[in-house]
């Protein structure tokens, strides 16, 4: 128990940094996070949270992986952004880092195991900085709080609460990654992972996850495909839909139909859009992905996208 | 049509070259392959028919394999050996001929395009000459026959249909080594692959495989785990075993039951424990190869076997 003084403390303290709360069940707290049986009764924002409204995908791996692992996390994690995804990561060394690295331009949401204004390791201070000012970062623990190892597993599973799957590239047998593949398998998110050669001890742990059903993943494309079925469930609370009305989970096309009628060969805000078809930001983006898959959709300036002829 | 003739010329020509026939529905000819609809209705063979008797894997893969995959090729086929299953390939240069060499000394058959007597690479003369005295060597075509590519998916055919499953080491995109893949998947044996990083180009096809659904196979051990439910249908033409008789179908045990009990702590040769059980030679084979995973068997000098307690 906290005396109330402490709360008060510590409230000043994250208006100080010009970060916020979200509360479960309340406002901008995300939906997909609030289906965990375990969900985190409150957490502290701080940077743009409408980056909770897009397609998530995380992506993590180990601190130490090989240059060749993180610069493939920075490629994926960028064209993930190029395909509108918004890619989660834990801020931390290696496939962390490049995996935010890769997505800062387009959306990149960091969850720290520690309070808001720790930055940890002490090298991701610019990063982390970085996101609050471009990104997004979360953190469960009171401001001020250093991270311990039992804080790690519960960062994890807002990882991936947060998302729709979770890709794995390059990890150590019995390493935190695989325990969030595990988190995230047992949430019922997708999970996925990057392989590499049996010669390659840093693989194994990606293998065995295949091999234990994570879907193979080789790119952006591969990581799209398996993520489109669970992106409904990441609907956002932000829009006039609430869970009752059929019209947005009814069988596999949810908003894509009506978004196909409000494209037309000019190019218009995705903005407008969204407000025009009703539907959840969320459902309306996946709808555009599953348009750009299938090569309909012609992304412009200015957030922009027209629809080509089928 | 061939003139009688011509067919006593060829006659005569495998039997000048130690080979002899396998016909269909016949002797030695083995139950597994007979099981496609497109079945050889002949073979030529030369060397040790008894190794169609054991529990057989096919490895296939690209001629031009990196060093590496050639050496893990061998490595794999090797440890196979080691636990009793004959190695099937298609001494074809890079990663058939290191499967070749890996399991020389434990059990290796060569399925050739062309004729018995034709060496194709010229370089693996010696290889397909030292597989004759102490492997096998296949081939459905006439002797004197020089291989052409339409040949080669005839051959492919044959590598699946002798084995209970098939292992892709290193393979391009739309590559031979696809096509035995597709041609296992569907005769309805197991289809394996080898993963790689996306990095690699040239680990594209098993991973795609790996994808569409095949298993991902790491070691000897995944190897064997993966094609354990196929080996019954590898049971020998030689044995007293007819099809209609229940005991070795029943569940998943095949000969396991009966194996377990003819063991005990002193070293007994495999082939009285074959005679004793009355089994198909391959079902006692898998029989032991299951116990082998589970750590009970205990192999001795001179092809004796152990069981160790529970």
């Amino acid at each position: 128990m906290q005396a109330a003084g402490d709360a008060e403390r510590e409230i000043a303290r994250i208006e100080a940094l010009g970060g916020r709360y979200l509360a479960l069940g309340q406002g901008l707290y995300p939906r997909a996070l609030a289906e965990l049986d375990d969900a985190p009764p409150l957490l502290t924002v701080k940077g743009d949270t409408r980056l909770l409204d897009k397609p998530l995908v995380a992506i993590v791996g180990a601190r130490n992986a090989s240059a060749a692992a993180c610069r493939f996390a920075r490629q994926l994690a960028y064209d993930l952004g190029q395909h509108g995804a918004v890619v989660v990561s834990g801020l931390a060394r290696g496939i962390d880092s490049a995996a935010h690295d890769g997505s800062l331009e387009t959306g990149t949401i960091g969850v720290v195991a520690g309070g808001l204004d720790i930055f940890y390791p002490a090298e991701n201070e610019a990063r982390q900085k970085a996101m609050f000012e471009r990104g997004l970062v979360i953190a469960e623990m009171p401001p001020g709080t250093e991270p311990r190892a039992r804080h790690f597993p519960y960062r994890n599973r807002i990882i991936v609460g947060l998302t729709g799957g979770t890709v794995v590239v390059e990890a150590a047998p019995k390493s935190g990654s695989l325990i969030t593949a595990r988190l995230a398998a047992e949430a019922g998110r997708e999970v996925m992972a990057v392989p590499g050669s049996p010669l390659d001890p840093r693989a194994q742990g990606c293998n065995q996850l295949i091999r234990q059903g994570a879907t193979l993943v080789q790119n952006a494309h591969d990581v799209l495909e398996a993520v489109r079925p669970m992106q409904p469930r990441l609907a956002s609370p932000h829009s006039p839909y609430e869970p009752g009305e059929p019209q947005w989970m009814d069988g596999d096309d949810g908003a894509l139909g009506i978004v196909k009628e409000l494209l037309g060969a000019s190019p218009v805000p995705v903005d407008e859009i969204i407000r025009l078809s009703g539907a959840p930001s969320g459902a309306v983006q996946m709808a555009l992905l599953e348009l750009d898959l299938a090569g309909r959709l012609d992304r412009h300036a200015g957030g922009k996208v027209s629809i080509r002829p089928a």
